[in-house]
C-alpha cells in the first residue's frame, strides 16, 4: 500500500455562499426552516435573492469549508466537485486553491451555473441556508477513480451532497475504492433533512462498516438513531461506528472512539457572529489533529478551536491564524 | 424648479471588490502601491487574482459605497454607472437596490465583465487597490439626461471615473445639466495618482465654479493645490471652493464652509480592520447630515460616525446600523 500523498480528499458541494443578514420575520414571511438548509431550484432562488439585503460572497460548501480549515492547519487535502463555467465558478475554484487546496475538476460548461446558497443570519447569529445546487450536482461519478481515493488517509463525504443522484453516485464509488485500498471513510450527516431523506441508505452504510468516522450534530444524531435521548442516541451509532464526533454548540462536543467517551467544552467566543461553518470547523481542527496523530482529546480541541474562530464572523472559512490558535492552546 | 426627488444622485464606478489579507512583502513583490489604487487590464488583474489569498467578494464603488451609507441613513439616491451582464453585475445591482438605492441603468451585454478590484488588506488595515474597469468604463455619456439630474439636489461624483473618456464626458455633461437646473456639485477627488492625471482639469471646474462640494484627503488636497502644506494647501482650495470636506484618518476631518473652518475628532474604533472605504463612508455620514439641513459640525461628527464604523470591518458597505449609531451620538 503506497503513502497517501494527501490527508484528506473530500467529495463536497461547490458553492459560493451568498450571505446576509435579516430578522426573524422575515424567515417567518418567506417560510424558512430557521436553522436548516432547504434546497431551492433557481426559480425560487432568484425570488429570494430579490428579497435579501445587501449580501457578501464568501466561498463555501461543508467539506470545502472543512479541507479549508485542514489546509490552514497545514494538512495536504484535495477537494472534488463542480463548479459551472461562470464568475461564481472562479471566485470558489480561486478560493480553494488559494488555501493551497488541490482542486482539479473541470469548470462544467453550459447552464446550471455554479452552486450558490442564500444564507440569511438572524440577530442570535443563526444561519437559516437556501441553496440552489445548480452546477454542483453535475458532479460525475466517473470522475472518481482509484488513484484519486487511494492518494488520501482519509475519505471525507458530505451529507448534503447525498440529495442528487449523480454525486451520490460518484460518493458510493468513492467509498468502495477507499475501503479496497485501505483507507479511512468520514461522512459528515450535514442535516436533519438530509437524513429524513436517505435515512436508510445513511443506516445501511453504517451497518455495512462502511463508516470509520461519523460527524454530526445532536439533532442529526438522534434523527440518524431515531433516538429523542442524547445519550441513548449516541450509544446506539457508536456501537457501530468506530470513531463518532458529536458537536453540541455551547455544551461542546464529544467523541466516542470504539467505546470509550471523550469530551471538550466549547471555546469562549467574544461576539457571536454568524454560525454558519461550525460543524464544517469543528471537522476540520478534529481531523487536523487525527491526521497529525494527536489524542483524541487534542483533536476535539483543535475541533472547538476552530469552530469557535470560524462563527465570531461572517462565512464559514475561517479568517484568523488558526494554526497559530491551535498553537498557542495545545 | 420642480422640487429634487432624491437628495443625491451619483455617477460611479460599478465594481465589485475582492478583498484579501496580504502582507507587506507581497506589496512589495507584487510592485504595488500601497495605500494606493492603481488601474489594472484584464490579464493584469487575472494573475493578481491568481496571486492573492482566499477573498470575499462585496459590492464597492467609491460613490455607490457613498449612496449606500446615505441610503442606511434614510437618504433618497439613485446612481448611475455600468456594470456588464454577468454573475458580478447581478451582485453590484442586487446589493445597491437591497440598500435602498434607486438605479436603472441596463447590464451592457457581452465583453468586457463587470469591473472587479482587487484589494489586498496589510496587517495595518492599509488597503492597496487594482482596479479592473471592464463595463464600468463604458457608461454612456448619453445615459445622462436633464430629468435625471435634475430629480437630485445633489449630484455626486467621483473623481475615480475621470479616468475613462465616456464616463468622464457623461460627468461633464451631468455638471452643465445640474449647474443649469440650480442643483449643487459634489466631487470627490478620490486619489492622488487621479489628481497627478488631471490636475488641470479639476483645477479649471473649481475656477469655473463648478464645484460646490469637494471632498478630499490630506495627500489628496495637498496634490491638488501643488502646496505640501496642509493648511496652506487647505485655504487655497477653499478659497475655490464653497464647501471644502477634507478627512485626516486618524486626526479627523475639517470642513471649511464659506471660509468658516470647522473641526471634528475622528471616532474611536475598537479594531480596525480594513480602511476600504473609510472616504467614502465619511463622505455618506456628511452629505446626509446636509440633506438634513443640519448644521456643518453635527454633518462632520455623521462623517465620522460612519468612516469609524466602516474601518471596523471588511469591505466599504456599513454593516452595523448606523443610523442608530447617529441618533445616539446626536
Amino acid at each position: 500500500m503506497t503513502q497517501p500523498r494527501y490527508d484528506v480528499i473530500a467529495i463536497g458541494n461547490a458553492i459560493v455562499d451568498v450571505i446576509a443578514n435579516t430578522d426573524d420575520e422575515f424567515i417567518a414571511e418567506e417560510q424558512l426552516t430557521k436553522g436548516g438548509m432547504q434546497l431551492v431550484d433557481e426559480q425560487r432562488a432568484d425570488a429570494l435573492y430579490s428579497a435579501m439585503g445587501p449580501a457578501r460572497e464568501i466561498s463555501g460548501g461543508s467539506a470545502a469549508n472543512t479541507l479549508a480549515g485542514m489546509s490552514m492547519l497545514g494538512r495536504q487535502c484535495a477537494f472534488i466537485g463542480q463548479v459551472a463555467d461562470d464568475q461564481l465558478g472562479q471566485v470558489f475554484a480561486h478560493d480553494i486553491r488559494a488555501t493551497g487546496i488541490d482542486f482539479d475538476v473541470a469548470a462544467r460548461a453550459g447552464e446550471p451555473a455554479t452552486a450558490r446558497c442564500l444564507i440569511f443570519v438572524t440577530p442570535d447569529a443563526e444561519r437559516t441556508m437556501n441553496t440552489f445546487l445548480g452546477a454542483s450536482q453535475f458532479l460525475p461519478a466517473d470522475l472518481i477513480d482509484s488513484d484519486a481515493i487511494q492518494s488520501a488517509g482519509i475519505l471525507y463525504l458530505e451529507g448534503y451532497l447525498w440529495d442528487p443522484e449523480e454525486p451520490r453516485a460518484a460518493m458510493r464509488r468513492a467509498i468502495e475504492h477507499a475501503k479496497a485500498a485501505g483507507r479511512k471513510v468520514a461522512f459528515t450527516l450535514s442535516d436533519a433533512f438530509v437524513i429524513d431523506r436517505y435515512r436508510d441508505d445513511f443506516i445501511s452504510l453504517i451497518n455495512d462498516g462502511l463508516i470509520d468516522i461519523m460527524f454530526a450534530n445532536e439533532v442529526e444524531i438522534s434523527s440518524l438513531a431515531q433516538i429523542e435521548d442524547f445519550e441513548e442516541a449516541v450509544a446506539a451509532i457508536s456501537a457501530k461506528v468506530p470513531l463518532l464526533v458529536v458537536t453540541r454548540s455551547e455544551k461542546g462536543a464529544i467523541a466516542v472512539k470504539d467505546g470509550t467517551r471523550h469530551e471538550v467544552a466549547a471555546e469562549p467566543v467574544e461576539k457571536l457572529v454568524d454560525t454558519t461553518g461550525a460543524g464544517d470547523l469543528f471537522a476540520a481542527g478534529f481531523l487536523a489533529g487525527l491526521s497529525e496523530g494527536r489524542e483524541i482529546d487534542a483533536c476535539l480541541k483543535m475541533g472547538a478551536i476552530c469552530a469557535a474562530e470560524v462563527i465570531s464572523h461572517y462565512g464559514a472559512r475561517p479568517e484568523a491564524d488558526i494554526k497559530a490558535l491551535v498553537a498557542e492552546a495545545l
